[in-house]
């Protein structure tokens, strides 16, 4: 099925409360998730809150990466969405989980942008 | 079933190229969109792609909005993610298909952060 983009909703529980609510650990790990997805950052915006919790976007060519942490529960939401057309690989989930040490997860792949039908009359659009 | 986060995946079809290609009206759209889902804005990124196409994405207090868009495909990915505990309704959908010019949409709403049986071992926990 063709799709313009790929959306991995990934949920980490059980994950160390330390590191849900340090904002450069965060913050570093996002980064490097989106190297890993042969990302190209635009921007990237970072927030600690009070008392806790920590909230990191980043903006891609290719779409966006976020992670936003809740340490009181020891639970963080993490979305990769990328229009890269490279398959995103199980490597991703792993290095977040080890990073955030979660001891479950679980995720859900979404496809954004199924033309279906759209695409033949896109396509037979002169460039 | 209780939840820390809400989350709602729009596809937006057939929507106005050139709309689509505006990074003012689509950065005004999801700031208003913010509004209606009373959140707090932190930070907002917007950016334009060439030959066409633009991100935006707004930090909150509660999570994130983001809208990424096709305008060659008349498409567009909009992300609203909050942990408010005020329901989204369908007036968020309709405020985006009427300024996008959709003529077809769909979504999905996840629940973040479902702790399950951990709620209770959470609130256990001495504040």
């Amino acid at each position: 099925m063709k799709a313009l983009g790929q959306h991995l909703l990934i949920e980490l529980y059980g994950c160390d409360r330390g590191i849900l609510d340090d904002l450069e650990h965060i913050r570093h790990s996002l980064l490097h998730a989106a190297e890993l997805v042969s990302a190209t950052i635009i921007d990237v915006v970072a927030h600690k809150f009070e008392p806790c919790g920590v909230t990191v976007v980043v903006a891609i060519m290719e779409s966006h990466l976020s992670v936003h942490t809740w340490p009181e529960y020891g639970y963080a939401a993490v979305d990769v969405f990328t229009c890269s057309s490279e398959p995103l690989t199980s490597e991703i989930q792993d290095y977040l989980i080890s990073r955030m040490k979660a001891t479950d997860a679980t995720s859900v792949e979404l496809k954004r942008g199924v033309l279906a039908g759209r695409w033949a009359a896109v396509e037979a659009v002169p460039a």
